[in-house]
Parts: C-alpha cells; sequence; structure tokens
C-alpha cells in the first residue's frame, strides 16, 4: 500500500528547514493556502529520531551505558556519546550493527564514523540503511498517523493525497532494492523464525498502529472514552485508527452491568462513529485471533477505529480484599467450574494432535522460568537508576548523571529584524487572491501600524514568541476551543477567504523559507479529551511548543483530572518531565462566576515549594535552579513583552517543566498595555518582577505603602494611583512569576523601601487569586518582620458575583482600601 | 393508560409511615426481599407537597404575598399563613379556589378551613379536590417516573407491576368520578380552550415528562451527555425517558461541526443506548411540531429517551462580540439571504389563506406587547426579594423573613433500645430462607457481639444514623460506585442469596413498621455525571438525606466542575441550599497518590471564612450560626460516634448546607476505632473539637506541647506518645469539624494549657491536608501569640508516594517531630 519513497521520506529525520523547503518547492504558488499547510505540516516536527516513549530498548541501552560504557556494544557506545555531546537531532544516531552477525570489521567502521565519514562498501551501508529504517520505523513510526493526511483529513480539506519529490535520497535506498533481501539485526523481533528478508517485507511488517487496552466498566462509563472517540476522525487530533481492546469481564468491580450501564454491550459507544465492533469469546483463543487480524488489517485498510471486545470473566476479586461471592455468588460459582483457557486450549490441541501433554508441559515451564527470573531480576539494583533511563528518550537535555545540560537560559530577545518581520507577515495576508473580511483588514492595519510604531500588543506578542521559535525549528501545536480566531476575537491566526468555501490561509506558516510547521486547531468541546491529548502530544515531543489554551481559564476545570493526576504531579510519579503550556484566559471583568476566574489559588497550591523555607538566595543560576525543582511554572504576565518572552523560555530552557499562564481578556485590546520592542531585543529576559519605575523608586524613602500584585490589577492600581496624587507615597510591584517563588527580587524591593508597609492587592476574592500562596512566602522573604496586609475582596464561595454594580462596588472598595495609608493602623 | 387510583395513589401526600404501611399490608412476607423494596420505595420519599423547581406560578404568589398579604387571593393568603405557621408536609395546603369563578362564599370556605374542617357540600368537596389533585400532578407529577417501576427496572428485577390496594380514599374521588365534568382552576392552562374537563381527560393532560434542552456542540461534546444516557435505564436513576431537543444551529462558536466531531449528526451519541433520534428542519413549524409530538408520545409509550434535532442556524453571532463573517463567510452570507422562519412561516399561512396579514401582524403585536411589559417589570424592585421566592419550595424551613425557624440544633443522640433494635437487624437477615456466605455471616456475628457489647464501628455507626432518620421518616438515598457493598467490603447493605440468583435484602429497610424507605444503589462507573444526578435529587428533596460516596475520595475530582460550579457555590449563585453529602474515602495508607487524597485542602480552599477575622464567640448558637453562614460543612471525624452524629445533625439542622466528609478506611477495621452507645445517647451531639483528656489534661500546666489534628493521624500520634512515654507532656486535640472553623472550642484548648507550644500534625503533604487552612485560624484563635508549628511531610507534587517504604520513612519522620519538644526551638 505504501510507496517506498513517500513511507520513508515520512521517516527520515528531517530537519524542519529541510521540510518545508521540500514541501514549498513542490507546492504550486496560487494554493499556498489552509488546506495544503493543513494537510503537510501539521505532523512534520522537528522532534529527535529517539523521540516517543516506545523506544524500551534504547532505553535499556542506555540505562546500561550510564552505569558502565562498555557494558554496551561499540555502536550504542558512540551513539550516546554523539547524543550527549550534544549533537543535533538526527545526526547523534549512527547505525548500531547487529550485535551477533557484525563483524568486527563492521565495528570497526561503525566506530569510525565519529571522527569522519569512510568510504564503506555497499553492502554495510545497505545493511546499516535498513537498520536505520527499522529503528526509525519502530522509534517514530507511530508518526506516521501524523504525518500521511490520508482519509477524512483531506477529504474534509478537499485536497489530492501527499507526493513527495523523488530526489530526496534519505537511507542510500531505492526501488530498486525493494526485493533485496537484507539480514535483520537482533534488535528487532519482525523477522519471526526469518533472520533475513526482502526490504518490501520489512517495511510491510513496520507499520504501526495505535492499540489501546480498556476494562469493560469504564469503558461504558465517564465520558472519555466517548470524547476520544470524537477525536478520531479530526484532521488535527486523528490517529488514523485505533484499535480498542476491551477486556470484558462481565463486571465492575462489585457491581453488575445492568446497574452501570444502559446499552447491552460495554462497547456500544464506538458506534457514535460507527466503529465496527467485534464480540468474541476469549475462552476461544483461535477466534480471539481471527477477530484482532481482522480488526488489524480494517484499520490498516481503513484508518478508522475499531473495537474488540473480549468477552471474558474475572477469576479472582477486584483485588486482594475482594470476595466476590459476596456480591455475585452465582456468577463465582459459575467461574469455579470453569477450566482455565490455557488448559481447556491444551487440551483442545492435545486431542487433535497438534502438540502433546510433554510438549504442552515444556512450554509452561519454559514460560514459568521467564516469570521467575523477571521476578528474580526486578529486585536488583536496577531500579535505583529509574530517572536514567525514564529520560533517556530525550536526548540532548541530559547529561551522562541524567542532569540537564546547563542551568542558565540565554537570552529570550530578538533582533529588531526578525520582530519587524514577524510584525509584518501577521498584519497581511501572504497568499493572493485571498479575500479576507473587512473588519479584518482594519485589524490587520492596525497591526501593521503597531509594528510601524514598535510596539506590540498581547496576539502580536504572541506571533513573535510563535513565530521566531518556528524559525528556529521548534514545531509548535496550540489547541483548544476556537483558538484559530481566538476567544477573544484577537489572534486570527487562520484568515478565511470570503469567497471561496473552506479556503483558509496560516500566515504564520508562511513566515521563513526553512520555518518548522505551525498547527492551530480548533477543538472539540471536551477540556478532558483534549488536554490528555496534548498532553501526550507534549510528551512524546520535548522540542515542540505544545500549548493548550481554555475558552475560559475557569473551564480547566472539567479536565481537572488531567491536571492533577498527570500535569501537576507527572515528574514525581513518573520522572517524566513535560512542557505542555496552558493559556487560561483569567481576570474579574463583571462577567459572572462562570467566565472570570482560572482558579490561579488551585494551581498555586498544588505548587510543590515550602512557604516557610527561605532557599539560598546566593545560590548561583538560582531562578533556573528554582524551576528545575518545581513540578509546574504559574505565571500572569501584565505586559504583552513578558508573555513573549516566557513562551520563548519555556522552550529556551535547559529541562522541561508544564507552564500554566493565567491571561488576560479586557487587556487584549487595553491601550496601556503595550510593550516595545526594545522590551524584547537581544539581552531582554523574561522579568519575574517588574519593579517599580515610577517616582516612587527615585526617592523610596518617602514610599509609605509597597502594594504588590500580578496582572491585570495593576492597571486598576496605577489609574488609580494617579487619581489620587498618590505616585510618590505608594510604590506597586508586579509578581510576573508565582511560582517558582521570586524570593530574591522581592527582597530587593521590600529592602529598597524601608519605610513603606507591605501589602497584597488582588481582584479575586481572598481565598482564591494568590493571597494564601503570596502572604507566607512574602513573610518568609522579610524573615516574618513586618505584617504583610491584604487589600482585595473577601472571601466567597463563587469565583465572583454575576451582578455588574456589585462587581464595581467591590472593585472600588479594593482600590479604596489599597490607597487607604491609614486602613491598617488599628491592626498593627 | 393510567388507572386513576394507581395514578392518584402515587401524587397523594402521603407521609412516609403510610407508605410503608400501605406497601407492607400487600406485601406476602416471605417475598419481603429486594426485589420488591427495590421497586416501590427508592422514589416514595417523604418530601413536602410542594417540593420541587418547576412551581414558578406559587412562587410568585408566595413573594407578592410576602410582600403584602392582601395582594394575593385569600386562599393563597390562608396556605401561606398555614405553610409559614410550621404546619406539617401535606396539611397545610388547603386547595384555592379559582380566583375569576370562585364565590364570596366559597372563599369564605377556603378561609374557615384555618380552624376547623367543616361540613362542605359535595360540589365544592370535589372542586377542591380535582383542584389538589392538579396542582399534584404540577409540581409532583415528575416523581411520577421514580415512583413508577414500569419498564426496565422492573424487567430487571424480574418483578411484576406494582399495585396499590383499592382502598385508598385520597381526594375523595374514585373511579365513577372519572366521566364527571369539573371546573378547571385559572391556576393552570391544561384546559386550553375549555373551561372545564372531565376527570378522565384532567388526568390524561396532566401526565408530566421530562424534556432537556441542548446546543448541537455541547450535546457531542464532553461526555456528560453521554454519562446521562447510561443513566437512562438504571434503575435507580431513571426517569422513565427524556426528550431530550437539541437546538442544532451547526456551528460551535466559531468551529464547523467537522473540526468538533467525529459522527455525521450531533445527536449520535443518542444511538449508545438505541434512543429514537428525529432529525427535522427547524424551518419548518409544521414538521417540528409533528416531530415533537411523535416523540412526546414515543417516550410516553415506552418511557425510553428519544432525541429530537432541531436543525437550524444561527442568525447573529455567538456573543455581542462575534463576527460570525470573519470565520464562516459563506455560511453567514446564506444566512444573510434567510428570511426569518416568522415570516416564512406567516407567508405560507397567508397564501394558503388561514389568516391574513392584519391577523399576522395583531398577533405579531400582542406578543411584542407581552415581551415589553414584561421587560418593564423587570426593573422594579420584586428583584430585591430574590432570596424569598426562590426558597419558597421548601415549606417549613423558612420564617416569614426568609430565615430558619430556629438557630439550634436538637440532640442527635438516640435512646439506648433505638440503638440495640437497628444494630440487631444490623447484624442480621431479616427474611426467611435466604442464604447468605459463611463470610458474611462472620461478618454479621462480629456486628451482633458489638451491639451486645454496646459499642459501634464505622459501618454500624453509619447503620445507627440511617435507620434512625428512616423511624422519622427521612427518605435516605445513598449513591455512588460499589456502595452496595461498600469499597472496602465494610458495609453489606444489600444481601445476596448464594442459592437465588438476583435475589437480594436490604435490612436497612426491614427495621420499623412505619420507616421512610432507603435506597442504596451502586451507580455506574461515572463521577461528573452520577454526583450531578444525585444533587439535584438531593435539592428537589430538602427532607431526604442524600449521600454520594467516592469509590476513592480521589476520584471526586472527575466531578471538579459539579462541586465547583453547584455545590460549592449554589446558595451564593442562586440563594438555593442543598443538603447533599459527599462521603471521601481519605487517608495515607500507603497506598499510592491515586488511593490515598480526597484533596481536603481543596475543599478548605473553597470554604468562604475569612482567616483573619475572628468572630464574636459570644453569640448565641455560634455554632448553628456558622453553619448557616457558611457554604459548606467539611469534617473529618476520628470516632464511628462522630460519624453517626453529624450525618444525623445533617438532617436536624433547621436549614440545608452540602456536607463534605472525609472517611476512613484503615479505621473502618481499627480496634480503637469504635465508639460506646454512652455517645450516641439522648442528649449527646456532634462533637466539633474532640478536647484531650488523658492525663496531660488533668494537669494541663505540665503540658509542653498542644498538638492539634484531625482524622486517622490521631491513632498514630496516641500509639508513639504512649511509646514514648509522653502522655503527660503532650495534649493532642482532634478538630472534627474543619469548616466551620470550632474559633470558640480551640481558644478554650489553647488557654487550658499555658505553657505549651502549639503544633499542627497531619500525615498530608504540606501543600495538602489542613495546614494552610488551620494555621492562620489558629494564628487568628490566639490573636497571634504565639507560633503555631508544622509537624507533617513535606510539599509535595503529587497525593502520595507509591513506595510503601517511602511513606512509613515519612510517618515516622513526622511522628518524630510531633513528639521532639526541641525540634522548634531554633526557629521561635
Amino acid at each position: 500500500m505504501f510507496h517506498l519513497r513517500t513511507c520513508a521520506a515520512k521517516l527520515r529525520p528531517l530537519t524542519a528547514s529541510q521540510t518545508v523547503k521540500t514541501f514549498s518547492q513542490n507546492r504550486p504558488a496560487a494554493a499556498r493556502t489552509f488546506q495544503q499547510i493543513r494537510c503537510y505540516s501539521a505532523p512534520v516536527a522537528a522532534e529527535p529520531f529517539l523521540s516517543g516513549t516506545s523506544s524500551n530498548y534504547v532505553e535499556e541501552m542506555y540505562c546500561a551505558w550510564l552505569e558502565n560504557p562498555k557494558s554496551v556494544h561499540k555502536s550504542w557506545d558512540i551513539f550516546f556519546r554523539n547524543t550527549n555531546a550534544g549533537a543535533p537531532p538526527g545526526t547523534a544516531y549512527q547505525s548500531p550493527l547487529p550485535l551477533s552477525r557484525g563483524s568486527l570489521a563492521a565495528v570497526a567502521h561503525a566506530q569510525s564514523l565519529v571522527e569522519a565519514q569512510p568510504n564503506v562498501d555497499k553492502l554495510v551501508e545497505d545493511h546499516l540503511a535498513v537498520q536505520s529504517l527499522i529503528r526509525a520505523y519502530q522509534v517514530r513510526g507511530h508518526h506516521i498517523a501524523k504525518l500521511d493526511p490520508l482519509g477524512i483529513s483531506c477529504v474534509n480539506f478537499d485536497d489530492a493525497p501527499v507526493t513527495v519529490s523523488s530526489n530526496v535520497g534519505f537511507y542510500g535506498l531505492d526501488e530498486s532494492d525493494l526485493d533485496k533481501v537484507f539480514h535483520l539485526p537482533t534488535t528487532t523481533f519482525i523477522g519471526g523464525q526469518e533472520s533475513a528478508l526482502p526490504l518490501r517485507e520489512i517495511i510491510r511488517r513496520l507499520e504501526v498502529m495505535s492499540i489501546l487496552l480498556h476494562g469493560d466498566a469504564a469503558f461504558a462509563g465517564q465520558g472519555i472514552v466517548y470524547e476520544t472517540f470524537h477525536l478520531s476522525d479530526l484532521p488535527s487530533y486523528t490517529t488514523h485508527g485505533t484499535v480498542h481492546v476491551v477486556v470484558n469481564n462481565q463486571i465492575g468491580f462489585t457491581t453488575d452491568p445492568r446497574m452501570a450501564r444502559s446499552s447491552p454491550y460495554p462497547t456500544d459507544v464506538a458506534r457514535v462513529v460507527n466503529a465496527p465492533i467485534f464480540h468474541v469469546n476469549s475462552d476461544d483463543p483461535e477466534a480471539v485471533m481471527y477477530v484482532c487480524k481482522v480488526a488489524a488489517e480494517w484499520r490498516s485498510t481503513f484508518h478508522k477505529d475499531v473495537v474488540v471486545d473480549l468477552v471474558c470473566y474475572r477469576r479472582n476479586g477486584h483485588n486482594e480484599m475482594d470476595e466476590p461471592m459476596f456480591t455475585q455468588p452465582l456468577m463465582y460459582k459459575q467461574i469455579r467450574k470453569q477450566k482455565p483457557v490455557l488448559q481447556k486450549y491444551a487440551e483442545l490441541l492435545v486431542s487433535q494432535g497438534v502438540v502433546n501433554q510433554p510438549e504442552y508441559e515444556e512450554e509452561i515451564s519454559k514460560y514459568d522460568k521467564i516469570c521467575e527470573e523477571a521476578f528474580a531480576r526486578s529486585k536488583d539494583e536496577k531500579i535505583l537508576h529509574i530517572k536514567h533511563w525514564l529520560d533517556s528518550p530525550w536526548p540532548g537535555f541530559f547529561t551522562l548523571d541524567g542532569q540537564p545540560r546547563s542551568m542558565s537560559c540565554p537570552s529570550t530577545g530578538l533582533t529588531e529584524d526578525i520582530l519587524t518581520h514577524i510584525g509584518n507577515v501577521a498584519s497581511s495576508v501572504p497568499v493572493e487572491n485571498f479575500t479576507i473580511h473587512g473588519g479584518l483588514s482594519r485589524i490587520l492595519k492596525t497591526r501593521g501600524e503597531m509594528v510601524k510604531n514598535r510596539t506590540v500588543d498581547w496576539a502580536l506578542a504572541e506571533y513573535m514568541a510563535f513565530g521566531s521559535l518556528l524559525k528556529e525549528g521548534i514545531h509548535i501545536r496550540l489547541s483548544g476551543q476556537d483558538v484559530e480566531r481566538g476567544t477573544f476575537s484577537h489572534r486570527h491566526h487562520v484568515l478565511h477567504d470570503q469567497n471561496v468555501d473552506k479556503r483558509t490561509c496560516i500566515p504564520m506558516n508562511h513566515l521563513w523559507p526553512n520555518q518548522a510547521p505551525y498547527t492551530v486547531c480548533n477543538s472539540s468541546l471536551s477540556e478532558y479529551g483534549v488536554l490528555g491529548f496534548e498532553l501526550g502530544f507534549a510528551m512524546a515531543s520535548p522540542n515542540a511548543l505544545v500549548l493548550w489554551e481554555a475558552q475560559f481559564g475557569d473551564f480547566h476545570n472539567t479536565a481537572q483530572c488531567i491536571i492533577d493526576q498527570f500535569i501537576c504531579p507527572g515528574q514525581a510519579k513518573w520522572v517524566r518531565q513535560n512542557g505542555i503550556v496552558l493559556l487560561l484566559p483569567h481576570g474579574m471583568e463583571g462577567m459572572g462566576p462562570e467566565h472570570s476566574s482560572a482558579r490561579p489559588e488551585r494551581f498555586l497550591q498544588m505548587c510543590n515549594d515550602d512557604p516557610d523555607v527561605l532557599p539560598d538566595l546566593k545560590e548561583a543560576n538560582f531562578d533556573i535552579n528554582q524551576l528545575y525543582d518545581c513540578n509546574w511554572v504559574v505565571v500572569n504576565c501584565s505586559t504583552p513583552g513578558n508573555f513573549f518572552h516566557v513562551l520563548r523560555r519555556q522552550i529556551l530552557l535547559p529541562f522541561r517543566k508544564p507552564l500554566i499562564i493565567f491571561t488576560p481578556k479586557s487587556l487584549l485590546r487595553h491601550p496601556e498595555a503595550r510593550s516595545s520592542f526594545d522590551e524584547m531585543l537581544p539581552g531582554t529576559h523574561f522579568q519575574r518582577v517588574i519593579p517599580e519605575d515610577g517616582p516612587a523608586a527615585q526617592n523610596p524613602e518617602n514610599v509609605k505603602r509597597l502594594l504588590f500584585c500580578t496582572g491585570k490589577v495593576y492597571y486598576d492600581l496605577t489609574r488609580e494611583r494617579k487619581a489620587r496624587d498618590m505616585v510618590g507615597q505608594v510604590a506597586i510591584t508586579r509578581i510576573e512569576q508565582l511560582s517558582p517563588f521570586p524570593f530574591d527580587l522581592l527582597l530587593k524591593e521590600v529592602q529598597k523601601y524601608p519605610n513603606a508597609e507591605l501589602a497584597w492587592c488582588q481582584e479575586e476574592h481572598k481565598n482564591q487569586g494568590y493571597y494564601d500562596y503570596v502572604k507566607p512566602r512574602l513573610r518568609t522573604t522579610i524573615s516574618r518582620a513586618k505584617p504583610v496586609w491584604y487589600a482585595g475582596r473577601d472571601p466567597a464561595a463563587a469565583p465572583a458575583t454575576g451582578n455588574k454594580k456589585t462587581h464595581l462596588t467591590e472593585l472600588q472598595r479594593l482600590l479604596d482600601t489599597a490607597f487607604d495609608l491609614d486602613v491598617f493602623k488599628n491592626f498593627s
């Protein structure tokens, strides 16, 4: 089915620049619009060769090599040395030769690759190529689904299948090699009994597929399975067919199916997307094999989901404590009578003369031996190095000790030229004969004027961050409800031709000749399913910037389980870093309790730092060390420029942590919420704290009150301070990075204003927002020398009032408190 | 279809005692098992006549009456006076006569009902009866679905349809009245053009049905719609058929269906349960009417869900800010050309000669007038009294001012006789010829021994609370995954005959001759859908105790949205109280991060009290006032007796608040976690704080450290204290009710130990559990006079380690801190 070149092209460890070049060579100029970009670009990420989570073998090798480089094959040694020496993605990998068949000469050859590319004879070269191909399939093969825009996605976009130029010379193989027979490396099991196969057959056997294993009660239970089925045919979310295997033991813990679902089969959820469902009696292994083969073939042919319902039973209880006879007496009486499937099948085979009893028993004891040995091995010391081998699929990130390659972050600034160029593309329509809406023309015109004035608003700052990372080969994926236009109609990353139906253009993909691709995709109306999908995407793509945006930050709680169980504790539980970014629109703007709060208090509560312990502020790279130690980063930027920096920092950091950003709503259009290019030039950084820089900072000893705040309320505070003519008496310092807490910078701020009272001001209710997180940490910063007062709304059960007038009254009251210099007198 | 008596029996405002009596009279003694109880009991709650949320008219009357009792009809005045005077459920309602047709004599008669039951003539009496019947249907009619165990629920239980004894003389009507014609009160619209109808026709028209309105993108989105469909045929969750109407505007905000779902129709989710789905073009009103009638008839005939997909369009944007042309230009070009449906249909009718143009225009202006007038009315002062009319469906709960009838709570203790009786039933099988499992016999025997020893464990304490409330006419409903047996196999509320398939027995329903019914139901494997269902159940049933138990407390976060959006802020947002109880198994027992924590910190963070403000401790009924002001109650009981009290208090309180209980796991079987009957006798109460009562309390001045804690860790602490022989030096005080915070009792504790350091000890990680909530409140209690130290685990990203050894090391470390009297010396 697959043309060799197409296949191999997809697997070739392209750099992003190569990718785009190749595609643009073959793309008719007039058609540089949404359709084609969409089909080509999303999946062609610049992830390194070894990304993915399935490379257990490599991990084992790496683990062994970390303990003793001589314990692994030379070729692996070379590979790991290259990787750890910082070889760029795609170049570190020099195919290891088959361990058993490789001649010493070949090993010597492999070793010599480290120094220079020597002449090698065709045979060895081709074997190496085949080995590379196999490894590439095994490790990156799951990307095919994303690379290959076959099936519904292209049907949807009304586009022709992808064809790739035939002059791409990866792996040095061509069609004439297809029927040559190649020795298989011992690192693969695709040969079965064979030690050599024709290349055509090797490729056939390497096709990957996605398999999900489910329990019956869960498959019919909470809606995430349903939500995932609805992702199955969406262009930017499809896996092009998953085989769902339901282990249907006909009971959910102690609950009968008739009490657990309203459909006859647990698998009926799959009917929503018309997936075929095979029910099979699991006591019949041959029937199970047959059904699984049909399912796999169906998936492979139609690239759609398919379900296998293994109807079986649970021989014992749900867990060690469970006595199933208490609640399912008749079922368990029956189960006790039931011969185990292995025994049943063995008896059948023996009766048919396929095997005899001693052969069967020998197989059993062989298998038992494997288990016993594995059990014994599981107790050895290896477990102590779990961190090493779990982190290995991210080469380039870690030193031999499993530590980050550096503990510093380069400047996240950009040259004026780059900023101007991105700004110009962001304010234009980079394809011809494309008519946009008049209102959008005005928006783009305004953007163009900002670029001329060397300023950015929020949307343009985001454009700058994304556009510049794309230039650096970073794939960017932004997913969520209505993200293409933006909930607040500020982004407009997908332009729609007003005259041609479904014709679109993504200017972000027209920035640079050799850029990485940009994927922006409106998701289904699910947070739980979609955020889970993005987390997985980020897990497999450490060099991509993967962002999920909530329609309103409030809505994240329908994905609370993904946040609680996976994002927050991912590294603590599984030694897995993850660089996912959550963009959560947040702000008290009188929009009522469902459209105001992303619940920052909840994210801050889940931070793993100690409120009562002052860290060593003199430590080198204090800020980066803090980031390395935290479980996630929580920021609330008050300027577009700082938002730009934190997005870029997320990728330029030498490690990955989830990043939670409370993003603005009204600030998107606030005339003061602009940043100058000057704040984004080379040498500039993300500011964890933005100190007061007005008159108060000039004569700090005159300052009576130092107000700390974060986010949008800053603009309310400065307006009020100006109105009250208190610019010399009250200093306002913004905490942009809430967690890890910037103890070092805040200590400086406090010390600068020796005569000032300290107060925290927030627009959120007292039990919400940042107060409970910030107050004890500020007190720790100053060794509890002064009180930290509170100016903000009272505690409340709901995140916001539904009454606009009440909202404004509350706001005025908190501003009154913030600027009444006598208000705390009676308490001190 | 409905037999009059059956119908009316269901609508009769029975007290619980009557209900059970009636049923038991007709129940063959030998069959007093699960099946029949299940079919009869669940829905026959003792809710008052006016419960439910659909009685808008009554609310309007009540609101008007509250402002001026003379502004409403006399009969309403009488009714509300009776209600507010505390008339018991079902007796307050004296049918108001038709306003327009009622003679003065009839009004006088109605008025006289307040004083005594006079002789009245048959005509008036029958009219009153019909009026009652109509109101009962309108207000309580939705209970039919739950009352009538037709369809799948009885099929499942293999039981015959319910028949009710014919000697029940409710309403004074019998079959001979069916064809008599009755005048209709003006308070109903069921007459249409008719002002009088035969009783048979009145009853036919009064059948209720459940209708849900959905948007297309949401219907196919996050899984709660899917989960709800799976509830539709479950015995204790069915509504016996809901009509789902999907307003399908073919777009989700800015997102096309092809990007939002993988099924052709948004309604395909209903295929899971084989619900019929009608797609209809909404521009054809007659087709819509036809389809809706077919749907209603289908539901009425088969008592199953049915879906109407109204295929329509959205004329304007998603909201005021939305310009749909940006993203859906061709769709909106088409929409602009589209004549509005009203105009289209009017033109059709005019062309058919059904109406003429002036008639049409007159209808339009009539309707406009209604809208204009309603708009004008919406601006008047009435809105200020929203609290009054929203609370009205809970008669008996509020005074004229909308305040609770009292601000005190009676003793929640019980007499020895009652405790013993419940204990005996709980340790027996109250039906004959019923074989239980041997293991269960041992469990029941152990229970019996506890009863003899006048002690209870957790399961028995729960039994006592439930059983005694049932005696008092309180319907109890316990729902959740595997709740019948209990996740930890401790409850066993449903016994299973080991010899007869599906034969079960619920001893709780065999306690008293006139008891209220007990519903216990294993739910589907959904938290989101099921907790939402229970919340609604509790909303409509203020006099029922509705409990939802999580399988493990950890799992509540897949229902986070129900907790955040509805339970926590319900009263703040909608002036709606709700008495739902969440039972959340919680405790650090080395079970790993997914089976340890119910995240108490999250519930506490959402409490609406101020950490920095000490309330007036001298206020009368301080404890009840605190409960009245809070948004929910959070408790963690350390003894079964206290668990018993807090469950009973939940119903005996004069108002309703959600109750969050962290329930134990290992304590269920802990030999010290027992309570004596003495702690549950008349005069005993729920203890918000359990003070130290050992040697330390005898010589308080010798105490060096006062440890505060909550829940299970208490037993670890006392064991360790004993082992270290420090019973005189360290006092341990348990906070059982965390929120509202027991400032008053804790102040006494602190004052009792003048020489003691204060420390908070918890087994949870520092950023979790109770520390962040308790510490500032303890500091406020003592006016910040002393530090409050911390003994517990360090902050962490995950709720618990997955390593048992680490778990134990952490535990020992926190015990070491708790009992090392020098450990805080360097910090003070």
